[in-house]
């Protein structure tokens, strides 16, 4: 499918640049912090790296009482500010031909109606083909009202020979149920392959290398199993509180933020069998099948730990805590801290428990997936000189510092055999000198492209949400999630969680 | 055994240093370079970190008219110069107090007689509780004379609880029978497990690392079979010529010189299974296990490969080729690069080849043993997409950099899945506080404490030579070796034998 959609890419190899086909990209949201910060600096970014067609057309629409020059400055500021390209006069004055902008309200027929003609003009003066993606980076609940509108003025149905797609962003819901209120009314409008839902993680480079990693090679896959893997930790740490982001996020928490999409994705990757193909069906396969097995523990309260982190010091300076931040309610009970048990019922993950752990002001920013292995069988070693000596564990750093680890146990030199852990190490920003893309690049690519095996499908959607559902209705019977000092590695009860399995979580 | 010879050696806890009990050594052959490069200043360098007992004594014995005070001029000059650890006055003088002279021939009787009664005298005078090594840095054509003298004047036999051992150095013979015979003239004297041989490669600590990274760890044993491994390559490579060892070398050439020994001795520890303990019994059974498995091809001249450097190009200068070097025969038949394939005749190697490869005024100077894998058995990528994927492979660097390389494939940033090689570094002397010991250090304590782990028994050097013999002889019977030109990686002849399994050497 990706290959029929774009007749320039080169399916004999992929080395050649993918170069999206005519196409353009009507973004709502114009004003928001994703379209200023992420959106519109890729789609520059894009350009300038050639990747974009020459009639590439960006239309704005918001409530705002602008011109096509006014909705110019405010892409051109942002691109200013947030691109990771040089800003190029001449790439920029060429993009910015195909701005334009149509002013109006979610409900506003004429609105829409000026936003077809608008469409139909670009398809005319720049050759865009009839092709266009409508980028969604406003609140979910609007999201209904505004894919009625393209299905009510034509914007949503593709002549023959081109496509229209639709982009969202998370949050995917909040819970199971929601989650296919939203699929249903985006999926009522636009089939199941034109909906492209950006996770961002899936799109960092990192994270498509534990595909590489997996599948290429033939020393990782034969120990990638309960006979030799212990258990599997996926840690998303944050050093910043909630910032500005109060409104969001009271009422989220810290599973339904990212432990729902990013850290279920990438459990997703890691635990899946290998697919057919990288081709987004085979891949899609694969990972709704990994999560479909997820079973949670049966018992909740031992199984998951949840925390909010109180005042404390971070970064050699004070903060304040979660309570205590603007636009949080004194009594909220959202988590900013959340870690669960999960199993696999598959042959090859029977046995070994996945810990996922998502947190914000804990002591470092990281997001690493770690399997860690079982000790040998057997050492032939005096027991004390393997004291310092834990457990291999191979790493995969995901940010920041891209890259791969392997802690193993080594020769301490000396004229004993006495044996330590050390670390061997693969940094990705060091191996290669080719620029590594913003996620968001890659992913409005991919969009473009019509590429889709970065994006999970809402039933992986749903699946995810089927594991949360039990552990966020555990939590919403109890009272206050645990305190944890800001700087810390979070609650006491996540420690525990893990010591009573006999382990401990890593400090990464 | 090791524990009960040496009553200061806690077993409980082989972090504690181990020091050598009550002891003395007995050189012979004071003024060659081994003498003063290697085992004077390791003496000195164990007393300087506190390892030697505190009447630890040295006897020299040659054929020179010297004083204890000329002795001890020739240890120091050679400490001052070879030593790897600073030189102090206090340590210096506490350990020269303990050097003895006797002048001699092997073939005196007068001064054998002088030594027993300086050994004696140094029991008394400095508690060596009858406890004396006799170091045979010598030629092996002397061995008979000395031990033979050392049975005779009763310096062979030691008191109840006490011990008399006799170290020897490469080359042990220079095929089978003069292998044996060696061991003959050795063991008629001494038992078997107070002859210590000396392989320096088995001192490294990197070599010693061999053994804890395959069996400290669960991630590299379960790989480390016919299922995953493709071949393995042992390379020792050296950038300089013969040197002033022509006297030496020729008519021994690269095979005996070090495949012989070093790259035998890695190949068992590469390849042996995992023994019941470290103990000598145990490794030694396990090496012999592996070396008495090895086949040779039936078509040698197909599988093995020979040269002799040409003159040719080494680190910008222009050098002289092999039989132009002063002391070589014109005519000599030598080879200065041989590389041989092994097959291994056992369930975990069947169908492995192991390629062992040596020379000198190659490329660079390396040993390395390089465990090469198959490719995965199925990549679910675009062919072209893995053009730049090899094999993966785990490098473990004996020399120089000692550490680990594990080499696989890892996605290329950018928007199309392309793998490439990259490599995972683990650097020996990154990683350690502790000094890494000079291998003579590590083995002249091992002799002193009666630790046979690291020293091939007469069983293994009797193994190799079955090994090589029907090579040695294939070669005598052919021509002159092919030339290569000094700087490269050896002959045309070496990369036609990996070729036609369909392999390459690696470029290290």
């Amino acid at each position: 499918m990706s290959d029929h959609s774009n007749p320039l890419r080169d399916i004999e190899d992929r080395r050649l640049p993918r170069i999206a086909g005519p196409c353009g990209l009507v973004l709502f949201g114009v004003t928001g912090d994703l379209s200023r910060k992420k959106v519109m600096p890729a789609i520059y970014d894009l350009a300038n790296r050639g990747l974009l067609p020459p009639g590439f057309s960006l239309v704005g629409f918001a409530r705002r009482d602008w011109a096509d020059q006014d909705f110019a400055q405010i892409v051109r500021d942002a691109v200013r500010e947030h691109a990771r390209t040089p800003f190029r006069e001449e790439v920029w004055n060429q993009l910015s031909e195909g701005f334009r902008f149509v002013p109006g309200e979610f409900d506003d027929d004429v609105a829409f109606e000026q936003l077809r003609r608008t469409v139909e003009e670009l398809d005319e003066l720049r050759g865009t083909a009839g092709n266009m993606a409508f980028y969604l980076a406003i609140p979910p609940a609007f999201f209904g009202a505004v894919v009625g509108q393209l299905k009510e003025h034509g914007l949503a149905d593709p002549e023959a020979d081109s496509w229209r797609r639709v982009v969202v962003e998370k949050p995917f819901g909040h819970d199971l149920e929601s989650a296919r209120e939203l699929n249903e009314v985006l999926e009522s409008v636009f089939p199941a392959d034109s909906v492209f839902r950006i996770d961002h993680y899936l799109g960092k480079e990192t994270v498509q290398n534990i595909l590489a990693m997996r599948f290429a090679n033939n020393m990782f896959e034969p120990i990638w199993n309960s006979n030799y893997v212990d258990h599997v930790q996926i840690t998303m740490a944050e050093d910043i509180g909630i910032g500005g982001r109060a409104g969001y996020y009271d009422g989220i928490g810290a599973a339904r933020d990212v432990i729902q999409n990013h850290l279920l994705q990438l459990m997703a990757l890691v635990g899946m069998e290998e697919p057919i193909s990288f081709e987004a069906e085979a891949l899609r396969m694969e990972k709704q099948k990994l999560l479909a097995s997820v079973v949670l523990p049966s018992r909740l309260d031992l199984t998951t730990a949840r925390g909010q982190y109180a005042a404390g010091w971070q970064g050699g300076e004070k903060v304040i805590g979660f309570l205590e931040e603007e636009g949080i309610r004194r009594t909220s009970k959202t988590e900013t801290y959340a870690a669960i048990t999960l199993h696999v019922d598959t042959r090859r993950w029977a046995g070994v428990p996945f810990y996922l752990r998502a947190g914000k002001r804990l002591g470092r920013r990281v997001t690493e997936v770690a399997v860690v292995f079982k000790r040998a069988p057997h050492l032939p070693f005096h027991e004390t000189a393997t004291e310092e000596l834990t457990q291999n564990a191979l790493v995969i750093r995901v940010q920041p510092d891209e890259g791969m680890t392997i802690r193993f146990g080594s020769k301490v030199p000396g004229t004993a055999m006495e044996i330590r852990d050390v670390s061997m190490d693969f940094a990705y920003g060091g191996s290669f000198t080719e620029a590594s893309a913003e996620a968001y690049e890659r992913l409005i690519l991919d969009v473009l492209l019509g590429d889709p095996p970065l994006f999970p499908r809402h039933e992986e959607v749903e699946l995810s949400w089927k594991i949360l559902d039990p552990v966020l209705e555990h939590w919403a019977r109890k009272g206050k999630p645990e305190a944890y000092p800001a700087g810390t590695w979070g609650p006491e009860s996540a420690d525990k969680m893990l010591a009573r399995d006999g382990r401990t979580w890593r400090r990464p």
